[in-house]
């Protein structure tokens, strides 16, 4: 498996990696506690799925890939889990279509309960006992499920907020961490020399087989943005007529447009008081200071074009981020209450652009396409990624649902330029 | 209201109003207790509404065309609840969304829950201490109030069975109760004589507007089945090729068996062991002697040719079924646990058609359509029944899943002839 | 076949069938002579057809069901003709989608013009050479080929108002034929007694299969106005807010004007000078005392829901037409440029309804089923009627596009509910 | 407009402009000259255009963007065409709907000529009479013009394949130019060494905005093919079961081969006899020795995969095929009768890869985004390319359908990722 050369030397005791499991594990249970069953069974779109099923799902991971080939003796716990439960691995054999995942009431969610807390017990018990061979073959499947498991995280959090952005009573997921109010700093733009550099992943830690290989691009001198588009920069764009001028939008993103599906980012409404969005922490008038998000590329780059920049390429946001420590408004899997679960305004770093980590999903100007060398994994894991380069964009960072510690400089995330449902904003760049 | 005139002569007592009335509302609990907070609050396709809803509609139902008219002081339980559980009622202001009543996963099953018992108690309040006037004006609105709510609880069975057939766990509503095999008595046609007669509602007792005004027909004599065409007859019918025969068909279901919709009844499946059907008992072997059930009227109709015999109009089954008395499987609303939930073999009466009350709704040939001189009630309540008359067929007779007590030799049901989740099958007539 | 026995008594000479037979071929080929091969090729919408195909298509009817059967050595003028010609006869072989008819530019005009000379002089030695036994076979194929053929003419000018009105040039399909300007006669109700009374058709004289049988009804006493209901009463519709009054609606037409597809009767306009009109004479300003056309059952319905009063039912019509000359605004075969082709207003009859006949087809409130005692025809032909009986309604009366000869008073047309390109209008009744 | 300063040194006589505007006129009513207006009229899926509205788009587009701004006292041809022949310029006005174009029958194939005879004469009238500095501002439109006509030239050849092959019958657009049989050269491979090279448009000569600006890129070593994929080779692949095994495909290319859109490239069938394809000379059996062609992406991308090779950069392929001469299998506007009409096997070049020009074009592996530095033109013309860089890919090269002198080594043709009409075929490379 091409993951197996990106891990970290292996020298990390056992109890360590039990330790990040059983974190991990723990943490998807901290995120649905709040949720009542019937907010965890109900699929919002196609596109989303329940909160069951990311619980579920993400087990039957660990089941198919890591207990049933490497745990001698053990048995499935249900021999319709692998159908019900399956993302879309064709080799791992036929499952249940996408959009009817919300139509599956049983397993209940305590059902589901049941079937993690074995799971993680019989993985437990593997990743301790196993012997150093066996470990040294689980290891690499260990990990990929452990980040894994982080991405549906983030889904989850998605996901809860377009169901609940559908009830008309507006709940919310979790009360709003109390934060000081902020005011976005001033847009300035950092020079950047270009030439050959190299990017994708490479050496110890963790990669998935889409960062790599590392590989040799050119770059022209460029600018970056020293924070990510506001709130109240949106709104100016809004004002000025930017969701009615052809000429600012790339035509696929004009048609939905013209088809009434963009107006304004995904959640808001216009109250008598003035633009209100739809968060986690229920609706609220919108944050001027704080990073727009919910758009989609066709938005960010229509945004971009009204503001005489562009977009960064992805190899552009990777030279600027690397040089900064990975550290944003996450996630907080330590202490979840202090999550603040929604984009912040940007604190300034003086001499490097803000807020790379974090906070939003920065759409970047990269269709998400191979490095080049790039071979995707052998068995079914392979389908983790490659299978999924075509027509979709490469967006960078993180954001406020990402689980701290899951992303880095090299991570790349991808989705269709439509889709809004990602905590997605954008970074201006413009050519030096 | 048009229904008014229609009600039995009120000396009923208040006491009696209050025990039907409660009964009815604890009924749908009962229905509800088994089934898992996922379980009510899923909605299978935009024709079902979650378990969840119906709870909610119902209480709406009251709280709207009783509490709020007529309850001085009475304060709604929660603003958005007129929005969240009108189901059609154009008068009654804007509403959510059919296709989209199951995202709503707040109000969970226990605020539900809260509301019935807050609209239950204020309508036992309002019951028991209205005065003579009041209530007057009153007891047609109950009386309406309760015959909608034992719909809905034909409607959650009907629901809770598609939800559950697309779960490829095959969950048991219910555990079958236990019932003796039974076989079908053979095929017989009772003769009628036909000419000018009476059919419709009339007289005392409870009979929604469409059922009137009473009104002559001309018959010519016929034939009717000593009762409903059978699971065995139904094989038969597929055996030969029903539903590869362009002959049998009308158009319009022809290019649905084409577009591979119809190959059998709803809920049947081929297994080695030969046909199965999801039931609200689970998946069991297809009963040959029991009635079909869970065909459209394309299917009914196509059959009926097949057979060379036609299906009835709604008023040769009306002028067979007034000689008999209105009993047969039904939902026991007073021995819940006792009813079959399913409908079973006939059970021959001598001189007389059996089973026209209970097991399966029938299909006529009859296009629902106003009976002449109909005029729907005033006010929101006239569009119960009145405009929903166009393209769809009547059934008769009430079926497994019909609270007992709700159905009677007037009552006219209706479906699109494409529809096949309601618990319909067909019974053979001729001319004579 | 059931045709048969409804045939006249067949002592007409087989001059006069044949000089029927080419007229009717002949008014085809008139109908067609100014539009433009491109005109002719192209499908409008699922539900229309190409002016050509319709060319083709009577002509295979002829090919197929006389020639082919009835005349010995004759083959066929292509053998993919069939496939490409066959509109819904399932027994006559797989046939070309509906919806793809307008991708057929081969054969072109000119070749469909061959075809048809080809099959109207093949028949035309049939009808004056075969022997008395065989003419007797092929006499009620000849006669229901003929009746439809005139079906079709009336389907291409229906069709090509259809496809003219999509196009923003506004083509004329002829100019308009000079006619005086008329006013509508005052509205008056005629009454009828009701009573047991016969309709259908029985005796002498051509009638389709679905017009049997004869049969008994029971009338109760009723009143019919003396002509169709005009634009100006219409426009007096729409300005008292009937398209936003859902009380008026059924909810099938309802949902529909919700969603945007009833706002005026098709093929209107409102500009600055007030309500224009596509005909096949060009747009033109509306004319109020001309009958409304281009209506749904769904607009006729509600229209006189918001007049007090009702459709008749189809047998109430009958009756009522059958004491008329079959005479009206037809299109007239004999003197095609003097056609109106388009609806006029109504020229009063002392003492009686005035209009039944010619104009606009008239909705019923009777939806689309087969008599008593009905039994379509064996063979392919059996397919021509009874198929359809679901989820139609029925119009009486022909109108401004069907040939003079065609219609009478037993004549049963049918369609959606929902479709308007056909020349439909409507003539108020109520209870007497 | 930034198409100007990429023009030829503008020392080209008028009498050559006019020769050349003239020649590319008179070869679109060539190309016209054997189809009957039926042909002419109809579009066969939203994608595609009638030959009509082509003819008529291109002379629309002179008169918008050169007569009516440069002609003083120009009057355009019709009030309306500039609704109906607008193809996607918003700056230019409202537009008929692109998939309504074929409802459009009016005006007629023969007014249509008469509007192209029209513009051709003021052009060419312009173009001779226009003083220094007039000519100056219209020689980078009308050399886009010409250019955009000659890329409409093969969108009528596509569509109206596409448009044949819907047919039955299988009407030949031509007579198959008769061609000596020819075998496939075997598959080879040529190493290119990599490093930083410009690709891009610059200098002299006519190149579309999306070709520039001209810029560094950093290429791997690589080797390229000598020729393309060819029918025999995808057999090949196609009896591997290349269409049954997703690990081959892109996950959106292998839902589209679920739902039963790809099983063989578009226009193939299999007979009796072996595969057959559907040409613009008819239906032939396919040619093993020829390129494949109408292929998606993602069954090319799938086929490079399953032979272990990939797809090239659009920077690869550029590299390679500006050593080589533009000559190859194309549109001969010279001799149009002379013409191929479908791709032909390989000749073989020494030392060189084959057929770069011409017979298929070839998809890369590159999607379609802006060179850096990219700047769309002002004004309606700035619309021509850029606004559609979103979720396409790059093809490279010509075909058979595109005139002779229209491609170049720079030149970027784009398409959907699962579009088949085009004439695309693939070429294999791999990483050296």
């Amino acid at each position: 498996m091409t993951i197996h050369h990106k891990m970290r030397d292996d020298c990390m005791p056992r109890s360590v990696w039990l330790d990040r499991f059983q974190k991990v594990r723990a943490l998807s249970e901290d995120l649905a506690r709040d949720l009542h069953p019937e907010d965890q069974t109900v699929q919002s779109m196609p596109d989303a799925s329940p909160t069951k099923w990311h619980l579920a799902h993400v087990s039957w991971f660990f089941e198919t890939f890591v207990l049933v080939p490497h745990c001698p003796g053990y048995e499935v716990a249900h021999p319709q889990f692998a159908y019900l439960f399956n993302s879309y691995y064709e080799a791992a054999g036929a499952r249940h279509a996408r959009f009817a995942r919300g139509l599956i009431t049983r397993p209940t969610v305590e059902e589901v309960a049941a079937y993690r807390a074995r799971v993680t017990d019989a993985m437990g018990e593997l990743i301790a006992s196993a012997g150093e061979a066996a470990f040294a073959a689980i290891a690499p499947l260990l990990e990929i499920g452990i980040n894994h498991e982080q991405q549906h995280q983030e889904l989850i959090l998605m996901d809860i907020l377009n169901l609940f952005a559908a009830n008309p009573l507006h709940p919310a997921y979790r009360p709003c961490a109390s934060l000081p109010a902020g005011t976005a700093p001033e847009l300035a733009f950092f020079d950047y020399p270009g030439g050959i550099v190299e990017i994708g992943h490479a050496g110890t830690g963790f990669g998935y087989d889409n960062e790599g290989p590392r590989h040799q691009v050119l770059l022209r001198p460029f600018r970056l943005a020293s924070r990510a588009v506001t709130n109240g920069e949106w709104i100016a764009f809004m004002e000025d007529g930017g969701y009615g001028r052809p000429d600012l939008w790339l035509s696929d993103g004009w048609a939905r447009v013209k088809a009434g599906e963009y107006a304004a980012p995904l959640y808001w409404e216009k109250t008598d008081a003035g633009w209100e969005a739809m968060t986690l922490c229920g609706r609220h008038p919108v944050d001027p200071a704080a990073p727009v998000v919910h758009v989609s590329y066709y938005e960010a780059d229509a945004y971009a074009r009204w503001a005489g920049r562009r977009l960064p390429t992805e190899a552009e946001w990777e030279v600027a981020a690397r040089e900064m420590p990975v550290s944003g408004n996450f996630l907080e899997a330590a202490a979840l209450k202090a999550s603040a679960l929604r984009p912040l305004p940007a604190e300034p770093v003086p001499g490097h652009p803000a807020q790379l980590y974090g906070d939003v999903w920065e759409w970047t100007q990269s269709p998400y396409v191979a490095y080049p060398g790039y071979r995707p994994a052998a068995g079914a894991l392979g389908e983790y990624n490659g299978k999924f380069m075509s027509s979709q964009m490469v967006l960078r960072g993180g954001c406020c649902a990402t689980p701290d510690g899951h992303a880095r400089a090299t991570y790349r995330n991808f989705f269709y330029p439509h889709q809004r449902w990602p905590f997605a904003g954008l970074r201006l760049a413009e050519d030096a």
